[in-house]
């Protein structure tokens, strides 16, 4: 039996919870706040209601939040752990205190994950007798939905740590993603500013209203991203493959990087543009919207996930 | 009853002839070559074999092929058309050559669409008695199962060209969307390049493979942008919208979009390092493929246009 200890119970760390114990992991978490702590049966009760209809709640629905131990001490979350997945507040001096605390205090069999999105695993693993088994191993939001994990290692970081946690993370039914360095945003963030950047810029310059710069993505290019990416996308789109179409249309996509947005596009009058093109809701009516957009996720990963089930691509067997 | 003359029917052409057909709408074929007219049944059959099973062969499919009538002439297809989809071959020469015909031949009430994807309006129309009613209205490859269209006016171009085109395709199922003027690569291939420059130049560097690169989107940002688009999709990631979101994180966005890549990325090492990571195909099983994609594009369509008819945003009633 796997054992997962959750440090930090925000969104991201109770999703995590979730999501290791709906893979039938045994779960222990930790927050320092007491609060956190008591309403955190209440989250897991409604995450589980959320996901029931969309059968994105794993073999054992009813065992999950079972299988998810609370404790108000870290040591006790800690015991026995194979992964520690820590999700603790994106300020260095705290990530830096509290990764000392969990080398210290962790099994030796353990490898201790950062979920950051913005700091790097050698930054606050300096010198600690243990820097070899930390990682970045970051998710994107709600990681219960959505089931990318990019592993970033520092320098230090060892190949069996990658190992152990790609082996976690798979088996918890998330889709790991190994990267070879660190590298500042990591991938998809990366990939992200730079399709705000142009999208930023394309609607403060009035080329495109916000919801036809969404619809180009929405109604255009995500329809294959979302189930291809973008590399194999291009793959299938010439007679003869990448090459052909790099060759074929490479020198248009050049003209088209080079005179891309930078970073200067995320101005205070872009981004008035860009929220004029939205409605304007209260927090209220945000958070209803998440919901919503919760539901969409675990309805279009049910379909994924069905879909692949049934057909899979003919030069998939070529792997 | 609208008619849409479609002029050219390779891969794009005939796939529009399916779509205005598919809306019941008269279509009137016109290609120069008599072989592409003479495959042109079967191709059409096909396409209707492949869509049916998903619900994308709209409300009357028997009647479909019957509502495409394949001429020999040109003028024959532009007779009584509402709008002229031009779908010929990229090439200045050959388009300037062939908007000018259409100019003359097509009936006053016609507006003129090209489907480049390459090049202005602007740059073949000059001087033309009608260059007020021409635009080009750009699809995604294939526009039966990708709805949207950009359409991108000329200087020249009226406003209500940009109105009746609009409302055909609307009327058509399709999704368009307007930019207020010329820019190279429309919205779509510009964000697509600034994608595959970033793409190339990690999997270039070594820091992600091929497949890693693809999951990150495809397990991660493209489930989101398959139903949102991008700018939606930051505007639920912080608690006070977008806003709240381009403070807290615009600066980390603009430092990560300055440090992108840019044209240099697409050089003959990047295409051969994404190429040594996707499976070596023939063309024949680049064709298989395709023929896969199609299918999951359909079913996903199918997808998301239940959903939508079942599940909208709470903010969507706000609009």
């Amino acid at each position: 039996m796997t054992t997962v200890a959750i440090i930090g119970a925000g969104l991201i760390g109770r999703a995590w919870a979730f999501v290791f114990a709906r893979a039938g992991m045994a779960v222990q978490v930790w927050d320092k706040s007491p609060q956190v702590r008591a309403s955190l049966p209440a989250d897991l009760a409604l995450m589980l209601t959320e996901t029931v209809p969309f059968g994105c709640a794993g073999a054992d629905p009813d065992g999950l939040i079972g299988r998810i131990r609370i404790c108000a001490e870290l040591a006790d979350a800690l015991q026995g752990a194979d992964l520690v997945q820590e999700s603790g507040p994106e300020v260095p001096r705290i990530k830096s205190a509290l990764f000392a605390q969990l080398d210290q205090l962790a099994p030796d069999q353990a490898v201790i994950a950062s979920s950051s999105s913005a700091l790097m695993v050698s930054s606050y693993t300096q010198g600690l007798a243990g820097q070899g088994r930390c990682l970045v191993g970051h998710p994107v939001n709600p990681p219960h939905l959505v089931p990318v994990v990019e592993l970033s290692p520092g320098p230090e970081t060892t190949a069996a740590t990658l190992d152990r946690a790609e082996a976690i993370y798979r088996a918890a039914g998330q889709v790991p993603v190994r990267l070879s360095r660190e590298i500042d945003g990591f991938i998809l963030n990366r990939l992200q500013a730079v399709v705000l950047a142009e999208s930023l810029r394309l609607v403060a310059d009035g080329v495109v209203s916000v919801q036809g710069l969404d619809d180009v993505i929405r109604h255009g290019l995500g329809r294959r991203w979302a189930f291809m990416g973008p590399l194999r996308t291009i793959s299938l789109n010439a007679p003869a493959g990448v090459l052909d179409y790099l060759q074929r249309y490479g020198p248009t996509m050049a003209r088209l990087a080079d005179d891309a947005a930078r970073g200067d596009a995320f101005s205070e009058a872009a981004a008035q543009a860009v929220a004029a093109g939205l409605p304007q809701l209260t927090p209220e009516q945000i958070r209803d919207d998440q919901h919503w957009r919760d539901g969409e996720l675990a309805a279009l990963g049910a379909h994924l996930a069905q879909r692949r089930d049934k057909v899979s691509a003919p030069s998939d067997s070529l792997d």
